[in-house]
């Protein structure tokens, strides 16, 4: 029986922490607004964002991060990517020597370029073999209706993979292991800006056959930017690639997709910021990856086309349209390079 | 300006011809039926699929293959999967010695696991530069909208994509070239088997979580069998191969999906086959893969849980929870072999 802290109360940290006691853990659950702390443990439930479930008794809610911390083997990351840095750098002294961290962050850090577990190792002092990644087609929504979800669980050190595995294996909660971090995360974060774009042309009534296209063109340019980056090419065809970027595009309560909708009815970007309320992670994340893909000399229409709109004020229809029309190829060969 | 003859009046046959013509294409549409064909000169649209599309004034339909061929540079073939080779073989003296052929068929032959291009090959004597496929995300009912879609031109021969390409092409159809041939096929042919299984699992109301990974690990499936069959997996990986399949699995009107999901709300295979009416094609196909699969080694779940549903009267509610439950692995180990 692990005992696992998990940082970030929102919709995701919450059902993970649901999938972490039905695996039989310790959980504490750390959220930032002591209210919604309270309410989580008078109520069992997170009025926030996930109000109608009811979490285990195993489940404790704290806004004292050094009380989650406390004897953990598993310490569990689900805050905003673009806070990560500040929280932990906060959090350094908290830390056990054999803690375990994972991320279930999907997004690169602006300005540097980092992935969440570089960031996690930059600011924890742990080496590899303590940093992974949970990543795959899990709609928070659905975990905690506990219908059938498979994931993948990825650590460079196989033992830590299992070790993460077994914490969260669940009848309905389906982790495989895998060692490419890298590529778990790229997945993670760059189906965020595909997510985005679908939802683009969604709101523009462009209909399912765009959409597909624009999905497996955009895992594409992630996977040449991932295999730049040293992923493994299957990673992105994975679960945490594929599998991810398909939940998020069906869903229609993706943040990205329903941010990138209302800018194809026509909104601009910050009225649809205003619309979306909550962090789209897209809008950020779309300027690292676009700079990643820069640094490393990879071609990325779609991500470039989305840091056009969201970013240098073109119009969806134009930026769009350019898009479609970009000169047809051999397919391998942009696929490939 | 390419001649070009259409054989098979159903909705992609006659949603193709529509490109064809779009594309500045001569079209001879071939039906089998005399009414049909008449009705579609007379009123220039398909009673029977397409009722509310105006075809262009150079599409031209006939109800004699002879007259179809005479001339052509190219010959399309929109004919179910099942009934290619006896069409071809009575067809055999009609062909010019230039006549390029493209399969948009998707399916594998029962009994022999032949792919269509083998068929085609087999039938007409024409070497494989002389045969093409084209295949991708493209639902008729979007295309003859005139939707934007992107697909696949492949031959072994990059001339010959390049001409299928350019007889193809429009603003809102983007053909990409590759050489790929058999990838396509496969990717095509697979994707009903997937989409029968998703439509399984939407049935049951298992969910998105669940339809994503099942998608990803079924595409995982029909990438292990490319590559013990000569495909490149970026081809699977592509619009032929993940595109199709997003595209079939998004759309309420694929044959197949509909099949499947009848079969998760507990009607029986005979029932299902009551309502659908039209040929699912995955029904025939799946055993033809399933022995595909066999003859290579190839471990294929989905497909083998699909086989037992159909063909061998085991319970959707069973043999899912079966698949579901399946023991969990490393992930590369049960991508990649």
């Amino acid at each position: 029986m692990s005992r696992v802290a998990v940082y970030g109360a929102g919709s995701w940290g919450t059902a993970f922490s649901l999938v972490l006691a039905d695996a039989d853990c310790e959980v504490t659950l750390w959220g930032r607004r002591p209210a919604l702390v309270e309410a989580i443990n008078e109520t069992r439930s997170n009025p926030d964002y996930l109000p109608d479930v009811t979490l285990p008794a195993n489940v404790k809610a704290t806004s004292d991060p050094a009380e989650a911390a406390r004897g953990a083997d598993i310490a569990v990351l689900a805050v905003s990517a673009q806070s990560a840095r500040p929280l932990l750098d906060a959090w350094q002294a908290l830390w056990e020597p054999r803690t375990v961290f994972v991320s279930l962050m999907k997004g690169i850090e602006l300005g540097t370029g980092k992935t969440m577990s570089e960031v996690i190792a930059e600011t924890t002092s742990a080496r590899p073999e303590r940093i992974a990644v949970v990543s795959g087609p899990n709609l928070a929504g659905e975990i905690v209706a506990r219908k059938p979800a498979a994931s993948v669980a990825a650590c460079t050190d196989e033992d830590t993979a299992a070790l993460v595995q077994a914490a969260c294996r669940t009848p309905y909660f389906r982790p495989y292991t895998n060692t490419d971090v890298i590529g778990c995360e790229l997945g993670g974060a760059i189906k965020n800006v595909i997510a985005l774009a679908v939802g683009l042309t969604d709101g523009m009534g462009l209909g399912d056959n765009a959409k597909a296209g624009l999905m497996t063109r955009g895992l594409a340019e992630a996977t040449r930017l991932g295999a730049a980056m040293g992923a493994d090419p299957l990673t992105l065809a994975g679960l945490a690639g594929m599998g991810d970027l398909i939940a998020t595009c069906s869903s229609t309560l993706s943040r990205n997709h329903t941010f990138g909708a209302h800018l194809g009815r026509g909104l601009s970007v910050q009225e649809a910021k205003t619309q979306t309320r909550q962090t789209a992670e897209g809008v950020a994340s779309c300027k690292a990856i676009y700079d990643l893909g820069r640094r490393h000399h990879i071609e990325m229409p779609i991500t470039e086309t989305v840091v056009d709109i969201i970013h240098n004020g073109q119009s969806p229809q134009s930026a769009v349209r350019t898009l479609m029309s970009r000169a047809v190829k051999p397919e391998a060969r942009t696929a490939s390079r």
